[in-house]
């Protein structure tokens, strides 16, 4: 699109240390910079009052540099493994600098102008990667004020609600005397459909902004039915086919079915094609959470993980987070430009019928423009930029599998489908008696076991050299047991196979000190 | 708080050029750069094709230059005076640079840290200002993770629908066998309040957020009771009371009253200590939506405007409106700190109950840390910045009422309570003439009158160098018919006396080219 030249993407990356050189230098070797405990940094923080007198500017940048550029956390760090974060490329920064300068408000055509063209293209892009219409197609929607190709909003929590607004809202359309629920709201609406609830359907593995969503739409939690999954963590479809015909049972509707494309925990991905089967069969909606795993589309060696994304209804898809964008931005695509009508909302000062302002199918109002960047990441990287990032990614994954799965101290928990992965402590010799030992004995080792996992995470986490997170999970080689386990993204490029190594090393470490589990786990081994 | 001298505010705030002056030159004396149409700028974001290759930087940099900063709106020109923007403090630029490349996450504390603290702090101050309460109060409270003073989020709106989904999940708590609204759904709840709605009532002036609110919460827009307003477009206390007999009447119950503190359109403040009474009286939550006006408490001269405010449950409040923040920070504060437990929500990964992370009681999930810059304003403006910058604005509103008032051309339509105000065009010849015309032909010349505002304010708006917003308002003195007028808001600093005066005279300008709509006018009055 435009002219560009063939330059290899990993050139605009820069080290994480270049972008914080002039912020705070020390972050270079550690992921947190001191070893002060929140309860510490909370007494600078801590005067009510609002500051009654103006303060120099100069005093204040140095109060900010010491305590909360010093205190805050080098997510950019290459070490910084445990979460959806990673470097940024250089050219975001100066980017973002004249976004805020510009200081768009995208709700209205007046505060944005081109920002509203350029918007509506980034978001015509993602629905082409995802859907694949052909050229009318896009010609005729791209810019056409009566439709929507999807919508831009803070991040992935708002576009799952805002595509299961607007999913309930087609549901609960107007019909005859029915006004509709965005009318006259829940109570009608299962009146009018003559059932007492609607239900979402989605793995266990669901990220807990779908619990949210069941709330704030006022279907209630209890509603989003969250279906057993296989050994690989993806949802059970024999289990989601009987749990369709419970809801069904139970007088209530299947409003949606949704797909993970790259869950939170485990970055695995939903057999989008089944699902897709069954939400025809149904008559629901069908959407796919690709917040994580969306522009694995990018990658032509990886694209067939996604295989049947382009059969949902409507697709979450964050762009702070594998599209390398500063943090705030998420979208929603619709598959049908015009299901947007279900979400509509006009005001006499703006957003008048017929106007172009984007403000008119949002859930938020006010917003700034920041599709720009995503426009500048897909312009300067390129498709070939992005599946390089993602291609590595899942590689790295992969790898660290393999350098977890041949340590003597570690045990794999779930294998890298894309590029999550989980693992814990648990030695070769401990995994080879627990094979062997009684029910009872593997539960209670495993509740040894979770303490130890729990304090290495905290003890790394607070000497702040490199960094994972954790969650627990219920593996089938534990029939069930919930067990706590080390969870680990690798969606920084700049993290090298020394800094994975130096991760395990550190990990080791923690573990020899940690004498008082150790101790009575080796007792309790020995008895097994 | 920080050792501040007492610089006045002023020195903080350089003119628009510099904040522009590297990014587009050009923009100091337009408000858009050039007359090209929506049409034409469209043609240069219309490719849907995902960019194969990668684009040099520079390459892109020029490409953006010219096709989106230069068709950009300068929301900081002193002449932009039609919509809630402003220039922006000078400081806010380096800061926000620091912002995005620390890239903080503030769902949670291992992705945020000092953030953290720092977040909690301004929501303390913040509430300090609207409900003065006492020092242990903010002791105990400030940074107490089972409770929250409020939740930053994107904006106004988010904030809007948060406070009311709080006031809805706590009319519709757990309650014996049935468990709760957030659990069960808005049906069951309903069937356990035996009613058949919820309503949320405000009066006609009310942002459309709240329309969107009780459509995405499962209430219903039909629930949305928009009450009428006294001459002055303030929620009618009477038509309040009647309203919220009705509401039982139909056997639903009164969510919550909300009162307005500075309405979008005419910048009016509603009579928030009757509300307060009454939604007492009922026994319903009272929100109040200050995204506009909230910042008034800051000016010992007209805090008194927000008499009432203290009384809230729940209070709106916008940061990038007049806290001069850029894009995309709004908050809501709770005055119950303890309420949030009606919209807490857990995940395995993070938010783990009893912990510090922010994310257990926000809509939106991942958030930048964007409390920073309020914490910045806060402290480098100072409460008596604030005041200076929300009386100069009260004032500069007041003075050019008067210029209005005193114009040959335009008639004076909602006179300022706070910083926004709304005219017409309406030359005294003619206002004198309606005066005793029939009311038949009042409506007629009302007609042409509205054809005639809306062509100067597009013709304003495309020449681009000033530029005010209309809208449409039904006054009693014209006996409730629609009229449009202009809607001017006087938030920037910058503008002064004779960029007012330039408005007016471009508008005059407008209108003597607008033969077509002059000349027939000027018949129909001749026959009045």
């Amino acid at each position: 699109m435009l002219p560009g030249a063939p330059v290899g993407c990993a050139a605009y990356l820069v080290t994480a240390m270049t972008i914080t050189h002039d912020l705070a230098g020390f972050l270079q070797t550690h992921v947190v910079a001191s070893g002060a405990t929140l309860e510490e940094i909370e007494k600078d923080f801590s005067d009510s009052q609002v500051p009654e007198q103006p303060t120099f500017v100069s005093d204040y940048a140095s109060f900010l540099k010491d305590t909360l550029v010093a205190q805050s956390v080098h997510t950019a760090s290459p070490g910084f493994i445990g979460h959806m974060t990673s470097a940024m490329p250089y050219f975001m920064l100066p980017l973002a600098r004249i976004l805020i300068a510009l200081n768009q408000n995208t709700v209205k055509v007046e505060t944005s102008k081109a920002f509203t063209p350029l918007e509506r293209q980034v978001l015509a892009i993602l629905h082409r990667l995802i859907y694949g219409f052909d050229d009318p197609f896009y010609s005729r929607f791209i810019h056409d004020s009566r439709s929507a190709l999807g919508v831009f909003c803070s991040g992935g929590t708002v576009a799952n609600i805002t595509a299961l607004w607007l999913a309930r809202n087609q549901l609960c359309a107007p019909d005859g005397e029915f006004g509709g629920i965005a009318n006259e709201g829940m109570f009608k609406a299962l009146k009018h459909l003559n059932c007492e609830g609607l239900a979402i359907l989605v793995s266990k593995r669901a990220h807990y902004s779908l619990a949210k969503t069941a709330d704030v739409l006022g279907l209630g939690r209890d509603n989003l039915v969250l279906v057993d999954t296989d050994d690989n963590n993806r949802v059970d479809m024999r289990s989601l086919r009987n749990a369709c015909s419970r809801v069904e049972n139970e007088n209530k509707r299947v409003l949606a079915l949704v797909g993970i494309a790259g869950t939170t925990e485990t970055g695995t991905v939903d057999p989008l094609e089944e699902m897709a089967d069954l939400a025809q069969e149904i008559g629901c909606h069908f959407h796919v959470d690709a917040a994580w795993g969306g522009p694995t589309l990018f990658s032509d060696t990886n694209r067939w993980r996604m295989r049947g994304i382009e059969r949902a209804d409507s697709v979450t898809f964050d762009a702070h987070k594998q599209l390398y964008v500063p943090m705030g931005v998420g979208m929603v695509l619709f598959k049908d430009p015009q299901a947007v009508s279900a979400i509509e909302h006009h005001a006499a000062y703006i957003l008048r019928p017929g106007s172009k302002d984007l403000g008119t199918h949002t859930l938020e109002g006010s917003r700034p423009g920041k599709a720009m960047l995503v426009h500048a990441g897909l312009n300067i990287i390129g498709r070939r930029g992005y599946e390089l990032l993602i291609d590595q990614g899942i590689e790295r994954a992969q790898q660290f599998a393999d350098m977890v799965k041949a340590h003597p101290d570690f045990e794999l928990i779930t294998a890298p489908e894309l590029n999550i992965l989980t693992y814990r402590y648990n030695p070769a010799w401990l995994q080879h008696k627990m094979s062997t030992a009684r029910p009872a004995m593997v539960e209670e080792i495993n509740r040894h076991l979770d303490d130890i996992v729990v304090a290495v995470q905290k003890a790394q986490r607070a000497a702040g050299k490199t960094f994972v997170s954790r969650t627990s999970l219920a593996p089938a080689r534990y029939k069930g047991q919930k067990i706590n386990v080390f969870r680990v993204v690798l969606a920084n490029p700049l993290t090298t196979h020394a800094i994975l190594e130096e991760v395990l090393k550190e990990q080791q470490e923690h573990v020899s000190r940690l004498r008082a589990l150790i101790v009575p786990l080796r007792e309790l081994a020995a008895r097994a």
